[in-house]
């Protein structure tokens, strides 16, 4: 049986938190209730808050301002790490020349491609034009046509072996209550298939992430991996990376997973949280 | 090296030769040239003809049809084989009540689907009225949209545990000569990849198929598997079911692959042709 | 919750019943009391009984033979159907000279290799001198060294781009209640992970095992696929290949399967018995 | 065409190289003839050095032992980070109790489990007393019999839910010109397979060891990303990693991949090299 313990006294042991978004500070219909408070009362107690979210689809600005219409306004953009902010770095040290393609929004690739190089959606792309496209970034599941930029996607990157990168790796996210909707990753998962490619993928579990939050922490204050807690709703993303890094790990059920269910996924996954909480409540 | 050999003088060795449809007989263009000379000498030369084909978007009779606008006269139903057939064998056998709900086209739906049972197209379906749901095809790429319906299949799926069926299992087709389109199969094993599920996939290289297709011919005279040659131009679907079945097999290069590729590819594989010829023209 | 019900009259409503070996009729402590009791009351009743199973290590007579002394003394030798019967065939059909190297015991090899042609084991092969080596056969996990032989067979397939096929394709095997042991399928998705290469498997759920005992059965009557019952206490083989072959499937708990964790694998997996059986007994 | 470029310089527009060992300055004969002199000439033009290897055999002084006994005597311990230390780093952070059980040598247990735990060979477990085990890592290929201890690892794991890491993710490693032998990762890629789970792997291509790197190296200076250039032979280890990483990469050609196989392998995976150098030699 798990065994499920309060989280606040569990926070209050660790100079810095960092909080997964979607299952543990907002879920389907909204911010949490309580989680404003959650993070202020931590705050108090001077431990750091970080959030640490797989999104590419706004700015830490944007997510801020996204955060504030939900009602939670104590969140200052620093305090906002997102894989799409891995992937704007990666573009920027790796992409230094020509066009890069990519599936999303305009508001998506504008944040993360504002690098000086100009940007061109798939369904703005003539196959036949192709020379100068650089680079490839799956971004979003949305602001295209899936029945004809997926296939356009595939045939670019038979033709044009560049680098792709996928700026959320997460496979599916929750819509609601009971549904769920393709992400990003997922579509990407489909391309790599069709092409027997591996892409290059952003956003936890991979470790990069984590890597990223500790060192801009670090220019706060000073704090050893022995001093955080990483706290997520996801076994697959936030526990296992957070374990893979080396800080400690605490899975909440606010998001869509039972203890019944977690117990089992604990089991059959190995993935093993060092702490289960009912959620950042209390 | 690859060694290639004349296809006329290989073919009149065996008893019946088993013909993939694309890259074979046809390509993007239509009917391959000469295609029907050389299904009219293998008959004058006593060797049966069947073609074997991953497709689930005609009944026999369509396929028939549709050979016949090509201009290819004589061909006749029993002599073609699809994934199609399979599926449709196992709905029969295996579902005998409530609606089968399916992604693809309702012709398609119709002519796989007459067993009384009633189908419904997913973008039909309301996710709070699915009890009397009892099967899933995923039957082409085509007749719905890929943006709403894929997801509807996510969360269909995600809330009832039932047989799933893929009657194409190709992940890809070509569409011309430099690009190709996402099949059915790709689309399935998105869904798959969501659902961390397994479904069942008919066609090549599985070795149903092959049994069908040898199980019929016998009704014809007596064939041995030492009898009959399986030629086509892909070494994941053709080449590797037939070698499983136990026929002998030849790649073609009449599809999109030079003899440079199909030499590495048979390296890199490890499915190896018993013989390569350039196509089945001579 | 699972519906569970009684074997006995389920089966007589079938003309045929196909029985896996391990978990259905014997265990790890020997034969299950009771099951040739089963089966002389199917014969009785005119259901035809045959007996499916993934093994490469004997031959249709040894397994009688085994099963005689475990005091199972009413089975023939044409009502066993093994995983190796298809490799045998396999290499009778398609592997026509040279010689033929295995990973196995003497023993395995002599049944399945009898074709006339040399067979050399892993062990004993040089490897400056392989030019005559034309197949490669998975037999058995026992009789070699896995230290040495595991990393010869690889750099034999480095080497030498031959047919690999696998006699059983079973990853594991239990050998105590609480135990199991790697099998050969699992060795040989070892050395496929290091090649990147797909050999050719042999053994449930593939259709083939099941058309090949459907054919035989046909030879003492006249059995449609409606008529046959598949029995099995593993859902990825026994259950998922039945199900795929078009026949019903009944999930026995007599393996080390809990009625709890078979509600929990069919939802996960998606693969679904028409029938759940606590046992062949009753 | 790869175009192939001279090493020297290259590396000298850099403030610091990250060198592969084997395949660029070491190979199965022992030192590559030059890469001393190269790495004396790096540091006379001020450009730092160090060496990334997966390995977990070796603490970072028996690594500079190592290379002295070859002849390689100006590198000091803290230029070496392995994929050895991420494992022992996290044993430290992760693990605080309890026993560590682990495939492997005794020497290499020895420097990487010594965090005060103990530790204990699986040849030396008893399956029915391990309940003081609570971690489990995988080591080294060497040190224990392949037949009964992969077995024994399998049941271990299957009975106790515990972290599970890969101390060097390699799947194999060269051994002479022509051969290769199956590496711990390897090895743990067969147990996850037998139970279904994903363990935690350390090593490139991970992003952990090249952040390592980077913040050690920091600490002799100011590097920024832009400036450090990752030289190794292997695509899918050191050329993804640090592309990812987002450092520029180059491929050399002194390991046993030929300038044709390494045009095809780039092709085929999409992992693009920002150069290609013969060797680090000129």
């Amino acid at each position: 049986m798990l065994k499920i313990q309060s989280f606040l006294p569990l926070a209050l042991k660790y100079k810095a938190v960092f909080l997964d978004s979607y299952g543990v500070i907002k879920n389907y219909k909204g911010l949490i209730e309580g989680a404003q408070q959650t993070i202020t009362f931590l705050r108090k107690n001077n431990v750091a808050v970080r959030i640490l979210t797989n999104d590419a689809s706004r700015s830490q600005e944007q997510q801020v301002e996204s955060f504030h219409r939900l009602g939670f306004t104590n969140i200052e953009a620093h305090e906002v790490i997102t894989s799409g902010m891995m992937a704007k770095q990666f573009l920027q040290h790796k992409i230094l020349s020509g066009k890069i393609a990519y599936l999303g929004t305009e508001n998506s690739a504008h944040y993360i491609l504002q690098s000086g190089l100009e940007h061109i959606s798939v369904n703005d792309i003539n196959l036949n034009e192709i020379e100068d496209i650089t680079a490839f970034v799956f971004l979003d599941d949305e602001g295209f046509d899936w029945n004809v930029d997926i296939n356009k996607t595939v045939n670019l990157l038979r033709r044009k072996n560049i680098p792709v990168i996928v700026a959320n790796s997460d496979k599916l996210y929750p819509v609601s209550k009971n549904n769920v909707a393709v992400a990003t990753g997922g579509l990407a998962k489909l391309v790599e298939s069709m092409l027997n490619k591996k892409f290059i993928h952003f956003g936890k579990p991979d470790s990069q992430m984590f890597m990223y939050a500790f060192d801009e922490l670090n220019k706060f204050g000073t704090f050893s991996k022995n001093e955080i807690l990483m706290v997520g709703d996801n076994l697959n993303t936030d526990i296992l990376g957070g374990n893979k890094f080396g800080v400690n790990t605490t899975l909440v059920l606010s998001g869509n997973t039972s203890a019944e269910e977690a117990e089992y996924q604990i089991h059959a996954s190995g993935i093993i949280p060092d702490f289960v909480c009912q959620s950042i409540l209390q």
